[in-house]
């Protein structure tokens, strides 16, 4: 991959080959996109539904679009060694994009869904990601945090490495310097105001489930 | 919950109230069943298809079945510090059951699927579970295993802890005495036989992705 001046409109959308954005909150994101980012098939979709892609990135295995047919600006990645999405995730950085939505990135293969949170992980502290799906918005944290929330707004943490200490207040059950493994030990809270605190000696992964 | 002299007809499935089985493959293991565990709002999609549950477990905040028109078994466990996937595990390992199928578990909210994933490790040496899925057959293993496969077939594996050391052999992509953190790392392999090996020295998903 190389780095060339690219100038990107925000919001940076990128698009993942999962369940196409039906929920109301995720199609508003698609909708108010300034760039819309597709890994490899989920161009497919996109203009499927009546809008191109700015960007295509991949080894395009998975997309049916002909090399005549193609809009947008095609990067070819074929290391095999990363998935689609880690290599769009490091063609961002590289790009000096600071920030992403990304969308279509569950819903479908569930080691996919799982290998995409844990993408959001690894590359957290060199950009910052909100990934919307048609069932929660999901960040990754740590260090001390405040989270805005809706009032009775159902939230899972869960950890994607061992935690030595975490701390959560503000919500239906608190947590005061717990240690927290990867599990289901942290799943189905509720916010009880507008925001909570959330303090975190190592990276964990907040979903804030959609209301309705 | 209390331990009752229970038998069940093998095999044992569990449905948890995720995607109801749609695929050819998860739909052949639920019409196959001996015995029918519904984790509470399970229960109503398990008798809108036709069937009824043999034992109901959760604390009945999902269902609107009444009680006057429940059939089958019902077990209330209120306890708020477990999921209800959590609770049914421990009630089939109390009830000697040594081997269930965790059907419907994903699909839905990704914090439930992946809780749902952790509660397969959680408790992988005190019972056999095959979590079969509208994309996959997904087992937790650790130490020696053979795997059977389908050639060409599509295997991704997710440790569910940081592992010292795993190896892998008879897949496209092989390992050697390699560590693994949980992650995106391990994902997309393929199968270049009816068998793989697998060495673990910690507890990893493995994700047997359905071939059509």
């Amino acid at each position: 991959m190389t780095q060339n001046r690219y100038s990107f409109n925000d919001p940076v959308i990128v698009l993942a080959n999962g369940s196409f954005p039906s929920h109301l909150i995720a199609k508003k994101y698609l909708n108010k996109s300034g760039t819309i980012i597709c890994t490899d098939g989920a161009a497919d979709k996109l203009i499927g539904s009546g809008r191109n892609p700015d960007i295509i990135i991949g080894d395009f295995d998975s997309t049916s679009i002909k090399g005549k047919d193609r809009t947008g600006i095609w990067i070819e990645t074929p290391d095999q060694n990363k998935t689609d999405l880690e290599k769009t995730f490091e063609w961002c950085i590289m790009n000096n994009i600071k920030k992403i939505v990304l969308l279509g990135s569950s819903g479908k293969r569930e080691d996919h869904t799982i290998g995409n949170l844990f993408t959001l992980a690894k590359y957290h502290d060199e950009i910052k990601c909100e990934m919307i799906t048609n069932y929660a918005k999901i960040i990754c944290v740590s260090g001390e945090n405040y989270i805005f929330a809706d009032t009775n707004q159902t939230i899972s943490i869960i950890a994607t490495e061992p935690i030595d200490s975490i701390t959560l207040d503000g919500l239906q059950y608190n947590m005061k310097n717990e240690s927290l493994l990867p599990s289901a030990h942290a799943i189905s809270n509720k916010a009880i105001s507008d925001k909570f605190y959330l303090e975190s000696t190592g990276k964990v992964l907040v979903f804030l489930n959609h209301i309705s």
